[in-house]
């Protein structure tokens, strides 16, 4: 039995995770915690409401998406089903998933009926953390179209429900959180010490154009661009000069913003006077900024992002349903780096980000 | 004197160019021919007329964009002023630089101004390059306004001026080279052996939106989101099927797509029935894509591409004037990587697509 078919065989069982091979700091495989940090997770009542907005007559390419996929599917069956979910994960030896409402959250519906759902779906959500606390953690949505009230039920999710982050998808209403409008969301998000996941859609009706042909909307190519053009605008606007202690998550290694971190370096010191933030992108994104491995099962871009970010800025996820838990867990077991590396992107970063008391 | 200043050394005086240190195939330094594959060129009436369009209302970025730069400052007075060039390239010991019209090249004049204007840079382009023939080879423009017309040019561009492939400023018009309408463009790019650089310009008028604010548009992050996604629609297409022995070259490491890769073989895998391209995203980037450096000094990053592509699949490239030689060449010089990659890098691919001969 070679490295790989080890690793398999351990994954599967749940028994060891980390045979380290060369870069072992110890002879003895360890069984490190695993949390996963980007799991998509529904209840029927948004479902619904998902179901209704598609029916509308719109070119919106979050709603075309979604009326190329059926809600009695297994798909989206499988973001309602935390029993299923939990069977995955004893099979697979996985401890934990961090639970966020599945994109685009309440983002699409009116300010009033999103502010009611949100309230709703963390309800609920904190409900299934309570019933598994080991199992599940829980990211808060809430309705960016009123920014006050988001705030509120930002506070009402740590404070009351005891839910441990916050989830957004990217634009609401084709804005970005760097405008003055929504930086009440920012302020809550610092003052409760909770990051902010921001999770992909589609790409604004600003920026759809390009995105209409050849299925380029989705997580091909379009996700990223949306997702990453909004990070960028957070990191370029200056807002962590506003809020220096707000940490944003982003998945997907970071929706190529660690690819693009030398240039965007460069080419902000190149006109330093009219820039808005005071440090430059990288360090921003170092100091604020926390990306995931969810979607991406490729040990050559994890350790790219480890030389380039540093593997405390880095977090284990999978993507479920939308991508299979078995996959992302053999490519965390399988990649070739160090026992304390993987340590941290496994847990030890999800425990003190998200406020998950160590086992 | 360390390994760093020893390289530095023999960058600024240009004697050897490669000591690889632990890398180095031989004890023995070997002074590699350093081409440079993505440097802007203009001449004054091309200039001219670029300052004509931006005086017109308009909010087009690439418009907005120009406004900013004095046309008689040193930026743009060094994309004219070849014995500058020249100067510059001795003094550090580059021996090519492989031109190309700056952008937006013709691509915003009307059809018929851009024919002409076409011609008349790529016959200018032609003479500079037959009075320097062993420093400069030259990348022919074309107006994609007229793809019958572009097609002609480009014949004429290789067949009567000798000149070595093609460069255009992503999109025209607000549209993408996968369009059939721009089809006898890439037919005619195949049938002359010659690739098309994809160069950079603002995102198209139908995907500004989250482009219009905190200097988003340019070289820091919108440059990359344009190109990026013109490449992908050709990659998502099909047209590589039609065309299969089409090369297409991208600059800036490509545009963030070989650190999106992994992803958009697994999502084109997961609905391969829908696809319009036989092939995988990774399969068609390693075939007919090259990617080169320019604008990104940085090791890491390079090291990456290189694990990720091959170096088969990159060329050195600066982006002069925009960015200045020294940093480009002292970057490739101290590149952690074997002799034989940097080879590859800094003249054997080059020599390879653009038939440049060999010394």
């Amino acid at each position: 039995m070679d490295r790989r078919d080890f690793l398999k065989g351990t994954a599967a069982t749940g028994v060891f995770t980390q045979a380290g091979g060369s870069f072992a700091a110890s002879a003895e495989p360890r069984r490190e915690r695993r949390i996963a940090t980007e799991e998509a997770w529904s209840t029927a009542a948004h479902m619904r409401a998902m179901d209704e907005l598609a029916a509308l007559p719109s070119d919106n390419l979050d709603l075309i998406s979604r009326r190329g996929v059926p809600t009695d599917g297994p798909l989206y069956r499988a973001l309602i089903d935390d029993e299923e979910r939990l069977r995955q994960m004893d099979e697979l030896g996985i401890d934990m998933h961090v639970l966020s409402l599945t994109s685009p959250g309440v983002q699409m519906l009116p300010a009033d009926r999103a502010i009611a759902l949100a309230e709703q779906t963390n309800d609920r959500m904190a409900e299934t953390v309570a019933r598994n606390p080991y199992r599940f953690a829980g990211l808060a949505s809430f309705a960016p179209q009123d920014p006050v009230a988001a705030a509120r039920e930002m506070e009402r999710a740590v404070a009351r429900l005891g839910l441990h982050g916050f989830v957004v998808n990217s634009h609401t209403d084709n804005r970005y959180l760097d405008e003055p409008f929504f930086w009440p969301i920012l302020e809550a998000a610092e003052a409760l010490d909770r990051p902010i996941y921001i999770h992909p859609r589609a790409p604004a009706d600003t920026m759809a154009g390009p995105f209409r042909e050849h299925n380029m909307h989705a997580a091909i190519w379009g996700f990223q661009a949306e997702t990453g053009t909004h990070a960028m605008r957070l990191i370029l606007s200056g807002v962590f000069d506003r809020f220096p202690r707000l940490q944003i998550v982003l998945g997907h290694m970071g929706e190529s913003i660690p690819f693009n971190l030398w240039r965007a370096d460069y080419q902000f010191e190149r006109r330093r006077e009219r820039q808005r933030s005071s440090l430059v992108p990288s360090e921003v994104f170092r100091r604020n900024f926390t990306i995931t491995t969810s979607g991406v099962e490729h040990d050559p871009t994890l350790r790219y992002c480890i030389e380039v970010l540093g593997a405390d800025r880095i977090m284990w996820a999978i993507d479920y349903p939308y991508q299979p838990m078995a996959g992302a867990l053999e490519a965390m077991n399988q990649a070739r780096i160090s026992d304390s590396d993987r340590a941290l992107i496994f847990h030890r970063n999800a425990e003190r980000l998200f406020h998950i008391p160590p086992l």
